[in-house]
């Protein structure tokens, strides 16, 4: 960036410390023009014109009165009370090669799991249980991605390459070679009538809360699998449980949960259908995404849209 | 085949007789010239010419006078007796590929589940624990294959596209694009030496039984993973036993074992660092295997080489 301007830039980064030290290493190199903060060595907050954040601070607004971007730190921007945001304020959710890699290998290893039988082979061992299981060709294994963006479209690139029968709906319509998509409300039974393992990666909004639920389940073939890498609160969970009691879903793979921390005592610890891990499915990478957050920046200062810009009025 | 001569050929089949029932098919389909039989209805043992067993009867050479090629029905040959077979007998081993595609994801699935800490999730989710584990990239993580044959190269291509810093051994030369090849005893300790996760796809022989053993796990960084889906006899159990004891052996991903299938008391099944699978990562699709064969006879008539051919000199 030019440094032509007298006063100074200054970024400042309200999240994980450890990685932001990591951050503060790839802005020292590559835009050492910037000041970049850490929270909550805020230093002068009117200089403020760049804030990254999980959680963003409530008197945003006023405390930060030069403010002009305010950058997720995550890939979703569901943690954000958008009401509470300046109406103008551009929001840029993260969309950086880490986040992508690692949401590829964890539904790749879900999705390979359920097909080859891996929680019940899981039970059998518990039991001391030597017996084969029949095999079906992935080809004739039916993956369903909801949520098209772009851990949507690159996890079907891998399932695809892998064999499955791919499909894939998203509010919007989209065209991905070798993967049948369907778009809208009124396409979404063809894609569940037609799906064996269900992959959530849908961006959390108000038309999606609660979008996992016994209407849903009850329109997958019987037995379907479930991995749910979206949000939380995409799911109903005592939905799940009774589809998980009568074999409507046969086993869910669950990354996220709400709330989360889940709580010790919560049902889907020991459910023996049910895999949960604690949100690790895909995780920032700091130093890719201070580097996609810095080209980002050059794009503002000329003008060009930034990739991952929130259209405010869908939510994501 | 040209069915000019006055004699039958008679395809004999010893083996899983459901499966025996698809091949039949398939022969019925491609080859109707050739009188195919499943065992134990063997017809008129004179006229047998080519055999297809798992297990092979022991009378072999005086039952069938006229046998010419005998066909594995799986993937490997160590379950043949050789000093029992006629010395100029062809032996053929199964490379079609429905064996292939079930190894790929029974390993990928393997491969990415240790990568991404999965064995230890489980663990914490049987605690109630959610605590995330800090991720390495897939660049950074080493996989070593024992084992370069058609199997061990497709799940190298595989974990190389998912990112995988990749390296195979075998007994001879190979060379593969974007992987460390390492031949013979001289070059073993530098791949143990660099191998995270460590695959065994090696052919059962007297120079590889036993071949995981304590000697060779101490060459491994500590808490390496193991993905055994070689054959139960390469397995010192109880060297993998005192490795998973002391951490040098992280998690282990067993589908093989010896005997087969393992009794019901073994220890492995309980072991909360193995995961154990009734020898179902790779199946032959009888499809597929029988058109495989079928081809493979059109070459012997023609003079040419069979596909999987044995060399009796090194055992596969």
């Amino acid at each position: 960036m030019p440094t032509t301007t007298t006063t100074t830039t200054t970024f400042l980064y309200k999240s994980d410390p450890v990685r932001g030290r990591q951050w503060a290493g790839v802005f020292r190199e590559r835009a050492p023009e910037i000041d970049f903060r850490i929270w909550p060595d805020i230093g002068d907050a009117a200089q403020v014109r760049f804030l990254a954040a999980w959680e963003p601070p409530q008197d945003l607004a006023t405390r930060f009165p030069q403010l002009q971007v305010l950058f997720s730190s995550g890939a979703g921007v569901d943690q954000f009370d958008f009401a509470a945001l300046p109406p103008a304020l551009p929001v840029v959710r993260m969309v950086e090669p880490g986040i992508v890699q690692g949401m590829v290998e964890y539904v790749t290893h879900a999705v390979l799991g359920l097909h080859r039988d891996m929680p019940q082979y899981r039970r059998q061992q518990q039991q001391g249980e030597w017996r084969a299981l029949p095999v079906r060709p992935a080809s004739s294994r039916r993956v369903g991605v909801l949520g098209l963006g772009s851990l949507g479209q690159a996890v079907l690139e891998q399932l695809r390459g892998l064999g499955f029968d791919c499909a894939g709906w998203s509010r919007s319509r989209h065209d991905i070679g070798g993967v049948q998509c369907h778009a809208g409300p009124q396409e979404l039974p063809a894609f569940l009538a037609r799906t064996d393992v269900l992959v959530c990666l849908l961006p959390l909004t108000d038309a999606t809360r609660g979008f996992l639920n016994k209407d849903l389940f009850a329109q997958l073939p019987e037995g379907a699998g479930l991995v749910h890498v979206g949000r939380g609160p995409h799911l109903v969970e005592a939905d799940l449980l009774a589809a998980l009691a009568v074999g409507q879903i046969g086993d869910a793979v669950l990354d996220v949960a709400d709330p989360e921390p889940l709580p010790p005592s919560h049902a889907f610890w020991r459910h023996p259908r049910i895999q949960l891990t604690p949100h690790i499915a895909s995780m920032t990478q700091p130093l890719s995404a201070a580097g996609v957050v810095i080209d980002n920046l050059r794009r503002f200062h000329a003008g060009e849209p930034m990739v991952g810009l929130v259209d405010r009025s869908r939510g994501y």
